[in-house]
């Protein structure tokens, strides 16, 4: 099954890519149904980063990043590295020399389920990534993985080319397909809270808002 | 069980809840005993913030924070969120919209031993929290859980009114009938330790501040 | 086995601890073959530290810190403390006032495989510290350990004086006698390096610089 | 806080405990409102153990289990030991000597939220535990803890005398003074399920014993 | 997205899924080029069960059971119940009830990323179970799910009627449409196993067996 | 410095080993000054084996476990293989072929800080395995590693020769020119407990056979 590189990937359009970016996590996970989500785990190696793209996928061997070089030769401007072992694993596939190819490439970041290093070099560069841990264990180049493959990343299901979303709160991937309807309802939801900001930063209450009180009541919740 | 909403809870006063908060998680934990630390999972969103508060407790079913809303009536200038799950749960129960609510209503901050979101927003809005995880996974309304009763959060035991201290080095809960005789043991440490820093900063040893020589001695300690 | 000081360890030469440190523990790690590396768990107080020592070791019983404070009298300027507890433990062993005693000796920072407190204090102290958790809890002054001892910390096996690097990738430790043939190694890493660097950030890809194609072409990767 | 044995502590009537150990630990939880279950890393250290006793409880410190042996004289026929450290640890507090002792005085079981030991001896001997590690590190006699004090064990509050429920799915407490009216819960619980038992043996769906179609279908569950 | 319930799904035939069973975990996830793994920490409730089955899958809120009995109307003799929660989850879904009705509808047995419970009357009933924890915890019956829509459980991509083969080693999944293949893969496997077993039984060494030495020396292997 | 294999390695005498083995991982971890047991998550694959024997180690890259071949060819009857990935890992470097060919040189039994598979045939062959994992993941054979070099396997130090002891406990290691005098001690300490269990059966309490009661009471503990 190893040992394939898809160069032809369909990407969604870039302004659907920003704005879905804009709208950040949370929101567009909401926004497809609360569906999407990487595990808690992923976390980014600096606060403070947004960022979205086409997925380039990588289905890599434990302790090898030999892939990554191929991966590298297929990014477009506007994509996101998104690499996955075959099994468990926290090596540091990748660091600033790795970064260095890739933003000349118009790489956007990096998600991975597995370990980053030069975390320091990466965080000067402005090169953001999200991963399972910070390591510095160096990998080898010896055995064959796939690039732009479907894959499972830290239990979400990526196909090369679907939307990823990263920020703060952690990542999500869009499905390619779905990115536009995704983006009207996001875009939907985010115009719905602001009013409902506005009120709650007033004083008024949730409860009140959403008119939760009879439901509450009728569910038999007693205040005492 | 659950269902329930307790209305008027006791809480300290807000001079000593405030010197409590000055005085930090290490010294106050130190001055009740070593007691009342929750467990040390539960890490601030940024760091550098230092609060205490009284504790309103919400027990709520897992992925599912309809409570919080019912929790936000409850809170005074001066309380904390205190959150536990009746399973555990990473689940984001929390981000900007309630916590615009929660600061409407003086509110400082939140300890939840389950996820968060909307992190970004809530550094930037200056609302501390201290979580098991960040995590956009949003929840449901639709089960029933309680306010202000007794809960067991990240290891501890929590009862409404008790006083939240929260810091870098994690997060405390003082019995509020203690709070004052805590609170003077913690001032009377801080006064102790005072003298110590100047010591030790000019070369003194812990070895011979504390008398600790002998003791080791006595113990067979060997120097080669 | 416990309650043994060796006092008088052998240390690599400061400069070249210095730029052992200069280097990162990424490159340092690759100079020596891949090894040395502390467990990722292990993660710094606050971003941005980068330091290099010499190790004191301590072998400490769980939940008791007394022989921090005997090593702090062994310690010299460049030194790094490291601790090991006997069995695992998360206590918080050391906080402002141990390290405001160290800093007065010239140590350099503290890898514990454990916890750590007052890290607002330590992180405003400049005084970096690399350890499994961040924990208020308070330990005991009743049972002995040893100081310079050879102890395993976080899967590592560190002898008395031999060198610690530690930056925001992690901790590695390397064999005091290997120390120059190591960082000869590090610096010939990082000339290397620099081309790759430059050649990269002008668009060459990996796949070219490392004449990778050839190989992958007959392990069999197929573009489709 | 700590140093402190409570001698004379009230335990509810042995048949109502025994009872409730029949019932068994999901049936117990479920009656009292599917609360007092201790976290699921509690494992037994031999499958097929099901009991149910008073609890004595011990507070630790880490790596000590001199309170085991003061804990030990305090057991009456019935009762379980419940220990939990006061900070994490998973040192073996215990093991085939401790359990000869514990067997003596008529003691059930052990749990632990932390180690034991000898596990194989434990085993031959019929003596239940159920732990949060199993691990052969010895401990010391060092520091005073409290004997039959409120104690925090795998996050659940368990107070003396309150009746501990053990067996394959974990353990649940259940408070003193509710003993009688949980009992009576557990036991309509299983008169109900046995209905419902064979019903569904028979091939009857729970669809259609609970009624549960037309909400499905209100809630807008789609069949395709 | 919730909601969904897929009524007619393909099915492989069963003497394929039962000569899977027959092959194992770790021979059937070579087969198919060592791919289908779900996460190591699903672990069967007792030692020896052997299983084969098509998935129904069900994904589910946390904590909320609703959908397993909706997915029990949709078992055929044969199947395997696959239940991945929408967030992470450790509660016990499923007990000795809802297993009842499924051996009634010829479920051979479930696979879970979160709880079980009732494992003792389980294994008496020889209804055998994979899952991430066992924990007594009840859950609710109060919003939708899918059942028989693709799910990612335990970090592995599965689909309504793939095969799920599950032994001692785990849990594998073999998509439906490759399952003849993977299982002609498996068996040639056994078949050269079975005479490598015999020479290495025999005192034959893998080194001659496989003819590695050779390599070895050309990597540069040193006997010293 | 991968890439060697050294041949010769001293071995402690069999009938030291067999008597360490005799006394147990708890016994033997006492004698030696509570040292030597490797981390907590090493458990056995099946329940009720205890073995000793000389360490042949293993440092192997993740994911690859060619060296294994390459040190069964260096095993003696009594040997028990070690091994220990260079970075984290899971995968099952070991089933039954490996185990026949194991048995075939007269090895005792496998610890191994990464995965093991076939744990069924294993467990019908009676060869014991201590894992950090059960996980049918498969790996390659492309990079090497070391055999008979020092490794730190699971936190602890273990030397080639050195003597493995391994029960339901966990495992312990016993540096090889220490193994009769701590087989002296562990002799020494069951003859002490044989007499002490004999006392705590008939009803003699720890406090008493101990004489701890005088230096409970001068550390201030209070009866209430």
């Amino acid at each position: 099954m190893a040992g394939v590189v898809v160069r032809n990937i369909e990407r969604a359009p870039l302004e659907t890519i920003d704005a879905l970016g804009r709208a950040g996590v949370a929101t567009v996970h909401e926004a497809q149904g609360r569906t999407g989500l990487l595990a808690s785990y992923m976390r980014p190696i600096y606060a403070g980063a947004r960022i979205a793209g086409s997925a380039v996928t990588i289905s890599a061997p434990p302790g090898d990043n030999w892939m990554v070089h191929v991966a590298i030769e297929q990014l477009q401007a506007g994509d996101i590295i998104v690499l996955a072992p075959t099994s468990p694993c926290e090596d540091g596939y990748f660091g600033d020399l790795l970064a260095t190819s890739a933003i000349a490439r118009g790489c956007r970041g990096l998600v991975i389920d597995a370990g980053v290093r030069d975390v320091r070099d990466l965080t000067q560069m402005g090169f953001p990534v999200w991963s399972k841990a910070v390591f510095a264990q160096g990998t080898v180049k010896a055995t064959l993985g796939s690039v732009n493959v479907p894959i499972v990343c830290a239990n979400a299901l990526i196909n090369p080319g679907d939307v990823i979303v990263a920020d703060d709160d952690g990542v999500c991937v869009v499905e390619r397909a779905r990115a536009d309807e995704v983006l009207e309802k996001a875009q939907a939801r985010e115009a719905a809270e602001e009013d409902k900001r506005r009120r709650l930063a007033a004083g008024e209450l949730g409860l009140d808002i959403y008119g939760m009180r009879p439901k509450l009541e009728a569910m038999g919740l007693k205040y005492v």
